[in-house]
């Protein structure tokens, strides 16, 4: 059996390795139209910073290390210009010398991947705008500075590779403004989420353009202005392009292999594509969602491995069958980290879930330990099953550790009132004596159960605007109070409103707050116990709101 | 109504405040025989060696915060006495008066903890011998460093404050001896990989002495030599006595409420007692496993937590169950991080489980990007159900988010083949592109459902010890068998094993190896589609092996 897979990043190479290792007599061959193999693209930014060191880190295998440790042959500068599924060739274009040849397949892998999107934008074709993708980009981007030496960069785009290059090129002694069309960095968050990491990276000294498309790049030879929409101008001595990544799919339309609706490559669960014997898997391909079976196109690092470990059983006869993903992500942007798994709000209700969220502001571990700090954890849950859908965290310690937690809960189904059982490791170095995922539990069950529901900010921030009647109330001490509060909220700390709720009126809806969420509970508790109607503890507290209140 | 709580430190504060966000009319009082309340028994190690400064950090709460935040009364410096449950009445002495009176309750929670074990050794009354048990224990540790400057410790117990303690005496500057009688520390962990702790605490000058029972404590006024068994004297400055916690139930026996067979307290799922209107929480009362439900006592802070809320909740007539514990434990000694969770190997051999075991060594994170660690995962699993059981992780990074993970997924029940396939969040300061829980999975995949059998370091040791024939292939290059092989291992490099495999006998066992298991792993594969009979990849590797030759 002769099996070949086209590319050799991610998905390829650990398909290929799978394979071989199922199968110690099948022929294996990797074309890759790249000089790079089996790369780490997820560390190109750090390379860049300065953070790894040495290139070779990001690229320890070639190809004789396949040929040696798997007898797999894997050819470089090979790119592969048509598939003939009928015969089942494939024409090849050997780049160097030009030569084409053509080879046969008994089982082929598609693991093209995917390319950044180049817009065409005037002036994006200039010698100091650079997208990153590979590692002949981050090369470029690299020499550039070197010789140039700039001292201020504009990133274009807000995602991963955007948040993690403004961090990377502040290391490097240059200073980043970012632009990105949309009105917040990283869409997968939601904007009360994504406002903290915007707040964080300001606090960095990136200067951020949201909602500002890019309309020119201007300048002679080089780009020197960022021109954007609204009439920004921003001078320059580099750009990067980090809009996003489209996947690489025009080898496999050419073959007709069929496209799913989010434009990459439709793949069953053992990574077949519509035509027979053709796989196709990592970056190019489409996975769906663990949650609701829809399709969810989230091309990263750890999913084009499991695809193509997945496509390297099936194609040797395995039983192997992916089994979605969560669209989980994860990333570092100075000392902060923020990650997300599952649905956020906005696409949860766009995919039509009644859901109920929280705000979840926890300590990371014992606060009397040293450097214990706060994360804000957002969970969304679902109404009538109660199942958690997705959470978003942010915080400088311990959200990798949340994120998988919730990863792991959220695909075995779990329900909100099941965090709090979960019998997670403590101990004052680690964690708290209840974990914060459980904490997270705890508020949502309240809301689902208990009838303790919340109120986020947008929504009291909305009530307020439209002038519909609420009550407030404050429950801290008179010098918080003093420090900030929302307007129009009256202070009466909690140990008072035992004997002042009296003086309330009990029919008028009412928003309890504190800090951070805890004494605003206790204060919902009570009122709801002494008869009010309607009580609302706001979500995330005070801590929450001032930092909403800048976006609303 | 009128609900009494026996104790107020983590389950009788838990469940007062419960009790009180649920019903604000009841009337709440606590009753505690010691004068500190709600500390964090955690934390006292680290406010002997110095990491927690101030003292208040610890016991943040006061009577006064639970009458103005809670309205609940508590009694410090007040023991119960007795409970008349015909009556539901209890006799209590106030014990800085000696004025005795009666209460009543309707409801009762006993949450009186546990107490250190402190067995009739000669000597063991002397003033410089030391439980860790409550804040006063703590004081008494500190006031006496800070008096006698002792230059030398013996520690006694490798239990968790045993180990956390030989940390903080450390960094005290006081050299620590730890003694035990079992012959590793830390029980809960299989031997194979206590021995990880050991070499680590020895490595930080840490002297153990295990497998030995404490016979005297010798010396005039104060303990100054600890005599152990086999004859071996240790001169020390003082001694902390860590062997253990019994649970406090001397007032629940008398009143005739039963015991379990661990000989805590016995509670239904509502944390009840066999008495009616009596429940337990906390270190006193016995839990069960999530696994099995069989009776478990594995007293932890987290856990008495949530035996006190769920408490409180029946109490005020919440639906809010007991589902058992994992019996998770984390502790930090030094830099490094252990912890546990189900069944280890020889609990569940001993539960009548016929299990697999792993050892899985994995950076933490990618290897390129700075301070990435190796980790050792051991891992359970049932051959029957393909179900975890059990996990154990030894390293200085990402154990905590490690176990919290097998957590999750033994608490939903996940099978070995799960893991592969978790979307667990991916970034190179984070993780690697297939987390080390992920490739857990795989490897126990292996055994399970693709006939690649690992050999453990044990197995392979006890086999040559019995003169049983095996071939031992070091797959490693020639310069690393040259630095240390296992005896009578050939060395054929994987490379070459495709070559040189024909001129082996198919017929006698083979055990591969290379320095962590992957590559062991490749060549295991090799072998078996080359027609071996019985190939065993070895777990965890020749960095395994090294580690546990000096055991066996």
């Amino acid at each position: 059996m002769r099996i070949v897979v086209i590319g050799s990043v991610a998905a390829g190479t650990s398909a290929a390795a799978k394979a071989r290792r199922n199968d110690e007599s099948a022929e294996i061959v990797i074309y890759e139209k790249d000089r790079d193999i089996s790369y780490s693209g997820c560390g190109l930014p750090y390379y860049i910073g300065g953070v790894v060191k040495e290139r070779a880190k990001l690229t320890p295998r070639d190809e004789a290390f396949f040929k040696q440790r798997y007898n797999i042959d894997v050819f470089t500068g090979h790119s592969v210009a048509d598939i003939d599924t009928a015969s089942k060739t494939l024409s090849i274009v050997n780049m160097a010398t030009g030569e084409q040849f053509e080879d046969r397949y008994d089982k082929l892998l598609i693991a093209t991947g995917a390319h950044p999107i180049m817009p065409p934008i005037p002036g994006i074709d200039k010698p100091n705008v650079f997208p990153l993708r590979n590692v002949a980009h981050a090369d470029a981007i690299n020499e550039f500075i070197q010789q140039k030496q700039p001292r201020h960069a504009v990133i274009i785009g807000g995602g991963f590779i955007g948040l993690e290059m403004a961090e990377n090129l502040v290391h490097r002694g240059i200073a980043v403004d970012l632009a990105d069309m949309a009105p917040q960095v990283m869409t997968p968050l939601d904007p009360d989420m994504a406002i903290y990491v915007q707040q964080y990276l300001e606090r960095n000294g990136v200067k951020l353009y949201l909602g500002h498309a890019v309309e020119e790049l201007l300048g002679d030879e080089e780009v020197d202005t960022v021109r954007l929409a609204g009439g920004i101008e921003i001078e320059t001595d580099m750009v990067i392009m980090a809009i996003g990544i489209r996947p690489e799919v025009e080898l496999a339309k050419r073959a007709g292999i069929a496209l799913g609706p989010t434009g990459a490559i439709a793949v069953d669960t053992r990574m077949q594509t519509n035509v027979p014997d053709i796989y196709a898997a990592g970056d190019c391909a489409e996975a769906f969602s663990v949650i609701n079976g829809k399709p969810l196109y989230r091309p990263l690092g750890s999913t084009a491995n499991k695809m193509g470990r997945i496509a390297g059983d099936q194609m040797t006869g395995g039983d192997l069958e992916f089994r979605g993903i969560l669209g989980t992500g994860i990333f570092k942007t100075f000392d902060m980290a923020v990650a997300q798994t599952g649905l956020s709000e906005k696409e949860a209700k766009a995919q039509g879930y009644d859901v109920v969220v929280c705000h979840n502001i926890k300590y990371d571990h014992a606060d009397y330990y040293p450097d214990s700090a706060e994360m804000v954890i957002k969970a969304v849950a679902d109404k009538t099953t109660h199942k958690i859908l997705g959470a978003q965290i942010v915080g400088p310690r311990g959200v990798d550790k949340r994120i998988d937690v919730f990863v792991t809960a959220i695909t075995f189904g779990a329900k909100a009132e099941d965090l709090f059982h979960l019998d997670l490791a403590y101990a004052p170095p680690f964690s708290t004596a209840k974990d914060p995922v459980m904490y997270t539990g705890m508020i949502l069950e309240g809301i689902l159960k208990r009838q303790r529901p919340l109120m986020t900010p947008d929504q009291l921030i909305q009530r307020q605007m439209a002038g519909e009647p609420v009550t407030i109330i404050d429950t801290r001490e008179p010098e918080m109070y003093e420090k900030g509060h929302i307007e129009g909220a009256v202070n009466i700390p909690l140990e008072d409103l035992r004997s002042e709720a009296g003086k309330l009126d009990k029919n008028i809806p009412v928003v309890t707050y504190c800090n951070r969420g805890v004494t605003g509970n206790a204060a919902q508790n009570l009122l709801l116990q002494m008869g009010f109607k309607e009580v609302y503890n706001l979500s995330g507290g005070y801590n929450n709101y001032k930092v909403q209140r800048k976006r609303c």
